[in-house]
C-alpha cells in the first residue's frame, strides 16, 4: 500500500470513529416471544435484539455508504417518513451477532471514542457477548442483561420487564 | 515525528472530520444594531455573526476538549440548563473571524465531510469570506449573505430580514 493510500486509510478510520462518536447508536432490545423456552424448558418469553445503527437524512446517504464500505458488513435501509418532514431517513444497520462480534465490537474496542457513547458501546458489547454465551436463555441471565441496558444512555427503564421476568413461576417443561 | 505518532495524528484528524460531520454546526446570524451605518453613512441596521460550534452534554465534555486541543483556537463554554434535563450542555465554539479564516475554514476545505454538512460548511465559508471583504457593510451585500444562509440546513428563513433591508429608504448620512 502506498504512503498516500495508507494516510487516506488512517484518516477514513478516524472519520468512522468520529462520525459514530457523534451519530452512532448501540442498542439492545427485548422482543416478546411467548413461545421462547430456556434450556430447561422454562419460558423466558423474550428474545434479545442487538443493533448498531447510524441514522441520516436522505441527503447525507453518502456518509452511510462510507460506513458500509468501511466495515464491509451491515446494510443501508430506509425508514420512510410519511409526515411533513423534508426527507426520508436512512439507517446504516448491523444486526447480525456474528458481524457485531467479529467486526464492529473489535473495531470500537481498538479505537476509542471520546463521548459518553464509549460507555454505551462497552455495555452494548458486554450484552452481545452475554447473549453469545447463551445468558439470555435463562430468566436470571435476561434480567442481568436488562439491568446492564438500563444504565445505557437513552435506553428505556426495564423495571417492568424485570418485574415480569421475576414474576414468572416455572412453567411445565415443554415436552413437544 | 515517529511513525506511531504520525498514525495517531492522522486518526485524530479523521476523528475531528467525522465528529464535526455528525455534530458540528456552522451558522450565520444577523444581529440587530440600529446604529450600524455603511461606508456611505446609510443605516444597514444589522451585524453578521459567524460561529462554528459543537454541542455536547456534560458527560461528553472530553470530546469538546479534544476539538479545542486539535484546532488550538476557540473556547469550550457552558449553556446551563435549568429545566429538568439530566445534564448541562457544553459547546466548543469558534467565533473569531480570524480563527475561522485561518484555521477552521482551511481545515474543512482540505478535509471533506460526507454528510449534507459539507454543503453547509461551504456556504458558511462563503459568507465569512464575504463579511471579511466588507460585503455586509452594504444593504445589498447583507441581502446577498442572507440569501446564501437561507439555503443552509436548519437556518431560519430570511424573507423578513430581506424585506426590511429592501424596504429601507436611504437615511441621511451620519454627519457625526
Amino acid at each position: 500500500m502506498g504512503a498516500e493510500n495508507q494516510q487516506e486509510r488512517l484518516v477514513k478510520l478516524g472519520w468512522v470513529i468520529g462520525f459514530v462518536d457523534g451519530e452512532g447508536c448501540f442498542s439492545i432490545g427485548f422482543v416478546r416471544q411467548n413461545d421462547r423456552v430456556d434450556r430447561k424448558g422454562y419460558k423466558t418469553g423474550y428474545q434479545v435484539s442487538h443493533e448498531f445503527a447510524v441514522t441520516q437524512g436522505a441527503r447525507s446517504l453518502e456518509a452511510l455508504y462510507e460506513l458500509k464500505s468501511f466495515f464491509k458488513v451491515g446494510q443501508v435501509v430506509i425508514n420512510r417518513r410519511h409526515d411533513n418532514h423534508k426527507e426520508h431517513l436512512h439507517r446504516y444497520v448491523v444486526r447480525s451477532r456474528r458481524d457485531l462480534l467479529e467486526v464492529v465490537i473489535p473495531f470500537f474496542r481498538k479505537n476509542r471514542m471520546y463521548t459518553l457513547k464509549q460507555q454505551d458501546f462497552e455495555k452494548f458489547a458486554q450484552c452481545v457477548e452475554l447473549v453469545n454465551k447463551g445468558y439470555h436463555l435463562t430468566r436470571e441471565g435476561l434480567i442481568g442483561i436488562a439491568k446492564i441496558t438500563e444504565t445505557m444512555n437513552r435506553q428505556k427503564p426495564r423495571h417492568e420487564l424485570i418485574r415480569i421476568l421475576r414474576g414468572h413461576t416455572p412453567d411445565i417443561p415443554d415436552m413437544g
